[in-house]
């Protein structure tokens, strides 16, 4: 008997039929209007690291979502716009009807040990364990029920029925997340996990508005050994929101390991309406 | 008579032939290998701004600077991948002898009055003018005489000469940064600001590395009012790095108004040797 596939192994998977990759939406992965944004960026990261002429690991990663996504089938096409010695380039777009609705660009390169050091310090938390996990399934979108999180602050209570403990002044969240059902951490679950945050404009006005990502980086400083370490165990995620003006709020956010590593670094601006 | 254009305008100049546009490297933003990555990132930035189709104003700009870019000429070639009803995404390619040297996505915006707030706080500084001007022109590539900057903390003294107060754990730079003669701020200069910065790990290490850009991102919160406010007075830009690992940082750094006002938020993903 073979295990059957985790959703998100189902969510990202790519076919190639003549140098392009066919995929499909995934229910497990639905958002308000077509598939969140994470599983979006994990599935473009996916064509790169699946494709024939990859070099090195992922080293940053920037989603433009250009336009809705609407369930059902997509192509990407991703092509190295230039190799270097160590470093690789990558042009990436995902179509519907022949309309692009995303572009991406990527930098991977092969890495070698040098001097390291985080100047970030990882915020306190309480273990993953000892907090009330999100409740899910109540009118919230399908995604959240993929993930498993756990707030230490700035849960956002509108429609979940989770107490929220934002300032409000302030849209900061602290939140443990894992895949649901639990799943060893790779790259692409890694950079779905950079958008996992609620939109920081719900958590600051403790409402719901229309928004919606338009560009999303990530900076992965993780490598295969660190991946492998953190497993299928919960990671740790900050965002805030820094300005909100004329229709477009940025955030940044980090991506800690359970033992206080940082594994990634992102920052997204959002559209928002109101 | 008319007035000699300002290095920076003539810096970003293209002109269209057929669709692309040519332009030329500019001896007085000359970095230690080819161009400043700021007057690359304000060029292809340009190029969008020029274009014919172009909708609104930028929203967020990402360039990959994928191989070292030449003294002399090269090509930009830009097409908006999606055109919505209030937002357009741009693919913008920069080649030299047909190869790709750098490749970027913008989105623009018709923006519009909402909601707002500004979240991150902006840091204490004395008056530019109470500061001395980082010396010039002390074997430091030619861009940084295209700048006036003015250091609150972590200047970097290596080669200046000047004092160096950072922190022996921490990159975190504050600075008055404006164009150097002086020059009215527009979204060009704005992103060119935006890699101002010396490279963290030179501040964070005392001492020169062999260092590049990889992957710059830019979200624009300025719009043209907020531009004409400040004319050609000294912004105040705050850098610092989250963590050094296998051969890249990540820099972190906000762009705020003589004012006080968040005019741009920015990240980076830089190599480095060592």
């Amino acid at each position: 008997m073979t295990e059957p596939q985790h959703p998100f192994d189902s969510a990202i998977a790519l076919t190639d039929q003549q140098g392009s990759y066919h995929g499909h939406t995934s229910a497990h992965y639905g958002n308000m209007v077509g598939p969140f944004g994470g599983i979006t960026a994990a599935t473009l990261l996916q064509a790169v690291l699946q494709h024939p002429l990859r070099l090195g690991d992922p080293v940053s990663l920037t989603v433009n979502f250009a336009a809705p996504i609407a369930d059902g089938p997509f192509i990407i096409n991703a092509r190295p716009a230039r190799t270097n010695r160590s470093t690789q380039h990558w042009l990436i777009e995902l179509s519907q009807q022949e309309q692009i609705a995303a572009t991406a660009t990527a930098v991977f390169a092969v890495r070698r040990e040098t001097w390291s050091a985080t100047e970030l310090e990882c915020p306190a938390a309480p273990p993953a364990e000892t907090l009330e996990a999100f409740p899910r399934g109540r009118g919230l979108p399908a995604w959240t029920n993929s993930y498993e999180l756990r707030f230490v602050e700035g849960g956002f209570s509108a429609l979940s029925g989770a107490q929220s403990n934002a300032r409000d002044d302030s849209s900061s969240s602290l939140q443990w997340v894992r895949d649901e059902p639990p799943r060893p951490l790779d790259f692409p679950a890694l950079a779905a996990i950079c958008d996992i945050f609620f939109p920081r404009i719900f958590v600051r006005r403790k409402q719901f508005v229309p928004a919606g990502t338009v560009s999303l980086t990530i900076y992965f400083h993780a490598d295969q050994t660190a991946l492998f370490t953190q497993g299928d165990q919960p990671v740790l995620g900050h965002a805030r929101a820094l300005r909100y003006n004329a229709g477009y709020f940025d955030q940044v956010a980090e991506i800690w390991s359970t033992n206080g590593e940082l594994l990634a670094t992102t920052s997204q601006i959002v559209y928002f309406k109101g």
